[in-house]
């Protein structure tokens, strides 16, 4: 199987992670972002989007989105599980993932593309403002992550999961390429970043 | 089991169509937004993010995130399937559902928090050049689904799915509360629109 990725780019790195606790290879193929290469006529073929990253299959068939190709990944290799076993914890650990994606990323999201690297590249109409309200909500999250890392030890309870691998992608996005890395107080937190950042799977 | 929610709120919605397709039955709670009742310490037990709809289950146990819900209610009554039956199926929804989920709805939502209806409830601070992009996006995003339904009857290919929900709510929630209905010269998509309305399910 390949993997449409760019190097250091968020979530073709959430399925680099995932892939590596499961022990599955992916070929990695360079989409060369830089040039435009995930907007061509035949990769929008691959994913009408336009994004990575991409995962194509040995028939030529794609998935795209980081959270089902990673289900993908899940059904074809069930162990180690990072989705859930029974129905509710299936269920708990969508709800925990899906809290990190659409309070915290994309919240970063909005607070890299109105932040000076996209800035440079001239290609969008920023909005200044826009920017100020992501980067308070952001930081306003890491707070409450901190609190609930006081109580439990990942972001799913007391399982490692898939909710843990796009926090940690999106707290190291932010913290290297949008200048929102959280607060050092924030104590549970950074307990949780660094248990996280030891697995060998953090290094990809 | 209950379903907290707010009459004509989209997301509750999604769960209730979900749930009459399936012929699942559930009680529903008015939780009164209108009140902030879903920012009250007692609901943030129940979703620490402070949103509805919240499935609560017989023993008290609560699921937070429509998709969340409905994937619950999948694995709980399979038939008729909504999420896909092979690896390759359900990955597929899942993508298609995404990309609606983060490309349309996001987009909705933010045109709607600065929009009109929420100024006049002078919670948040709005922003006016967020809204004109996001309602641009809203436009661009319906041409590429009027395109995609020319040669798909369903959003994810030749079946219904949740993928469908995610769209119907969408498109009805941006119609009718925004003030952003997809342009009548848009063929295909008014054709799958006028599909999907006609099922019974839709009513909810």
């Amino acid at each position: 199987m390949k993997l449409y990725e760019y190097q250091n780019a968020p979530n073709p790195r959430r399925v680099k992670i995932f892939a590596a606790e499961k022990g599955v290879e992916l070929e990695l193929v360079h989409c060369d972002m830089a040039q435009r290469a995930h907007k061509t006529d035949e990769f929008l073929i691959k994913n009408p989007s336009g994004k990575i990253p991409v995962l194509e299959l040995e028939d030529g068939r794609c998935i795209s989105e980081s959270v089902a190709i990673c289900k993908y990944l899940e059904l074809i290799h069930p162990e180690p599980n990072l989705f859930g076993s029974d129905e509710f914890e299936i269920a708990y650990i969508e709800s925990r993932n899906r809290h990190i994606e659409f309070e915290l990323w994309t919240q970063i999201g909005t607070s890299w593309v109105n932040g000076p690297i996209v800035g440079a590249l001239g290609l969008v109409d920023q909005i200044a403002d826009a920017k100020t309200a992501s980067d308070k909500n952001v930081n306003t999250y890491y707070k409450r992550l901190d609190s609930e890392f006081s109580k439990s030890q990942f972001v799913a309870g007391d399982r490692y999961s898939v909710a843990d691998i796009t926090l940690l992608t999106a707290i190291d996005f932010a913290s290297s390429m949008v200048d929102l890395k959280p607060d050092e107080t924030l104590s549970n937190l950074a307990r949780w970043h660094a248990e996280i950042s030891s697995r060998p799977s953090s290094k990809n």
